[in-house]
């Protein structure tokens, strides 16, 4: 049946329209059977969604990169945020549309509604929460990444020896084993629940996995400190362990975890019957930037034979800086270290990492293959990198290109310099706080965090931190600079993170005149 | 302290170059501390990651967009797939670069190293797994979103209220309460984990969130067919539950849960003491795109006063189909819905959707709102968009803004007939598959996945399955096509699914006879 079958397939090639037909036709001769489909049927009409303009769509991806540049380059032009306007709230309630609007017309609705309202992350003067600014670079990446379009859950293709690649130098960079397994994760909360998944897994000495919590025969307790993130709680949580096994331990003057107490609430619930088996480091503070004692962590957990996790989303990469590196010391002991990328690599959302120390582990705590997710030995479903095993996502993006290319981009040593800059301009800030006596220093500024307020003599504490509160929101409304807040020892506080590349120290200048003339106006008011 | 503050900004804005010194200088005049800087030091050299040469960005983005369009163009002249070379193997171990090597460069090598070996889901003859091929305008939006670069975790900013959008436009695509509460996610995965925590969260029956499942006093049982996708298990780990408490229940001819089954093994629970709390219902099985009887189970679950989740990560969007809408009857019932908008909407990745029918049971699983996340009563921090409360993510990306602006360039109707048109193509393969002696179907096909097998009388099943095998393997590395496989009653089969909207007819044409020439050649060696 060589013979048929080939000319089936020329006549396919030259008669496109009606190669259907004429193959059908040719099988039935051969087999016998009834002719199902003529040669007179014509080919189905089909339709996809590639533009039916290429050029256009050229031309439109030109304008595109063309606004996006210069709105990168002219950030400073405009306010850092702006509230949204009730028309385009109105807009953004409509019903979805039933017919295409096309291109250009999307294109502008994101002009005029999306692009003057956003965020302002971006912006140099963009200090709240902890948020990376992005790069153009970053964003042409993303954009390569996602027309490429790979799912990186595994196989054998080369996106996820690019992740792979990626994923070594994270280890370069933080000095973790180079044997270490790891995975690109949407950002700190999940790289959190990795990590803490593997030590759940790991450490309760019996398979959770299958028996579930239920089966624990003792109470499995944790240990962080009251400053540490919110998402080890919420990791905690959806693991089935309960809040209330996370022993919050409290914090020294600097907002490092209390060894002492640590040490004190271990051996209390092990003399209660429960089973310790995880300890949480911070590199890095949200509050406050506060590194833990991370060498005195990695002893107490390697003595007491528990897993020891290390959050440093966006602290850890103070590695970076040579002479920063020794608030990291210890981190490198950790069994599972979470840290961002979209932070302190100032790349695009989402990038986060779980480093795990044994791969073995690692894999154990997740794998799990079906038929239809197969592993091959050759082909696409061959390779031994399936990223599916390692986490929760088994569809995965190629988070990874972004970061490939940004450090490529830049070289590793320039990201060093910046975090010290960013270091240097809290420092800058802090030193600009305490020469000022309207305003007040609320804490340490061990890394790139700067906490104040606007201080004035005779009002008390509730009537400060009124005014405080009103102050960040009138300098947020301003359009002059973005601080977050947060709560220290009882004290509203202005709060100043750091981790935006494009920040100047005359940014620094105009926030301090600006919260100053702003404190006047409402305590005066 | 009004007018020498106003005179430094005053100076600042016209001597930048040295306008800390100058500030610095007034203010300790006036407040009488110790000078700490001179009007003679020069300002600090600062860097940032933007380019030195914007016209230069312009340019490469301009070539990128032309050269990634290009590539979509000329798809159809590429193979789908192939394997990545060793010298490219060997560049992807290299140690992470200290030095710049610039943008012209790093472009270079993805074009040189990754976009030939990438994975080519975006090939009209990509069937594996359950891809998604994207488009070329999505790609477009993913750049403007990662420009933008909101942080999506909460906050007074338009990007909130574009991802409000989406989620009613899902929850009027699918039918769902318009009240509902919803989230994007990261995929399939994240979107049964999320539906799966609030469920275990809300039916309990104690406060698991802070007492764990080591509190609960009876085993906490779910229900899934053997059909259901493996992410539903892992979810079930992840929250502690154990496979163990998974009920796995057969299914019919059709692959569907065997409702009799279903009721005997809850009832069966009961009477051993446990707690029936969840039944997951499949909208389109990973295998065979089959469809649970999703009006029976949200009965059984409403009768029982369980959670009902549905996993529909591909098949809820069957509801955009009129003629499909059948299928999926019942799904509105479910009070959690999984979906993915990278598979059916055929956005990039990464896109999927969680829908809670109740907002207050979805918030309550996961909110949490420490003291740095406090939301405000205006400015930045206000409003009450934190879709942070919604989900195990914090920081999160813009991908709520590819699916806003794809929809309104096509409008929601060309989706149906997409969708419907990879049905039909399944039910046209499915025809040609049975039209030809050599090819024997393995499983109905009830939507757009046809598995089938090349087929030689005289061997037996062990051998037929090692034919295949490699038969799939010859066929990816090809580059013509690339299925992937999965085991249905010990066959091992190749299975097509179809969620590409480039796939045409004729592609399934050059599919069988390829199919068939080389399981010909194999049979015979």
């Amino acid at each position: 049946m060589g013979y048929p079958c080939s000319l089936s397939l020329a006549i396919h090639l030259r008669l496109r329209n009606y190669a259907l037909g004429v193959m059908i036709v040719v099988r039935n001769l051969l087999n016998g059977e009834a002719l199902t489909m003529s040669i007179t049927e014509p080919r189905v009409k089909e339709e996809n969604l590639d533009p039916e303009d290429w050029q256009g769509m050229r031309e439109l991806g030109h304008r595109m990169i063309d606004d996006m540049l210069t709105y990168f380059e002219t950030l400073r032009e405009r306010p850092v945020w702006q509230p949204t306007p009730e028309d385009v709230k109105t807009r953004l309630r409509e019903a979805i549309p039933a017919e295409p609007q096309g291109v250009e017309q999307a294109y502008e609705d994101f002009v005029r509604d999306v692009l003057p309202f956003s965020m302002g992350n971006v912006h140099p003067r963009f200090w709240g929460w902890v948020m990376g600014p992005g790069t153009p670079f970053g964003m042409l990446a993303d954009m390569l990444a996602s027309g490429v379009n790979p799912n990186m859950g595994g196989g054998d293709h080369v996106g996820n020896r690019v992740e792979e690649q990626v994923l070594s130098w994270c280890k370069e960079m933080l000095g973790y084993p180079a044997e270490a397994s790891g995975l690109l994760v949407s950002g700190g909360s999940m790289a959190n629940l990795t990590g803490l998944t593997v030590a759940r897994n790991t450490k309760a000495g019996f398979n959770v996995r299958q028996h579930g919590l239920q089966a624990a025969p003792r109470l499995l307790t944790s240990y962080a400190s009251t400053e540490t993130h919110s998402s080890v709680q919420r990791a905690i949580e959806v693991l089935g362990l309960g809040s209330d096994s996370l022993r919050m331990i409290p914090v020294n003057a600097d907002y490092q975890i209390d060894i002492a107490a640590l040490e004190a609430a271990i051996a209390a619930d092990r003399a209660a019957g429960h089973q310790p088996f995880c300890i949480i480091g911070t590199a890095g503070t949200t509050n406050t930037g506060a590194f833990d004692d991370l060498t005195r962590l990695a002893d107490i957990s390697q003595r007491e034979g528990m897993w020891y996790h290390v959050d440093g989303a966006f602290g850890a990469l103070a590695a970076l800086a040579p002479t920063l590196r020794p608030l990291v010391a210890g981190m490198e002991r950790a069994d599972s270290l979470a840290f961002d990328l979209h932070k302190w690599i100032y790349v695009p959302f989402e990038a986060g990492c779980t480093l795990v120390r044994s791969r073995a582990e690692h894999r154990q705590a997740f794998t799990l293959t079906p038929d239809y997710l197969k592993h091959g030995e050759g082909g696409l479903a061959g390779g031994d990198l399936w990223f599916s095993d390692y986490g929760i996502q088994l569809s995965r993006g190629f988070r990874a290109l972004k970061v490939w290319m940004s450090i490529k981009e830049h070289g590793i040593e320039k990201y060093g310099r910046l975090i010290k800059q960013n270091v240097d301009q809290a420092q800058y800030l802090a030193a600009l706080v305490q020469s000022n006596p309207e305003l007040e220093l609320l804490a340490p500024v061990p890394l790139n965090i700067v906490c104040f307020r606007f201080k004035v003599d005779h009002l008390d504490e509730p009537k400060l931190n009124a005014l405080n509160e009103k102050l960040l929101i009138r300098l947020q409304e301003s359009g002059i600079a973005v601080p977050s807040s947060t709560t220290l020892n009882g004290k509203y506080a202005i709060r100043v993170c750091i981790t935006n590349h494009r920040s100047r120290r005359e940014d620094f200048d105009l926030l301090v005149q600006t919260v100053i003339d702003l404190g006047k106006e409402l305590a005066t008011a």
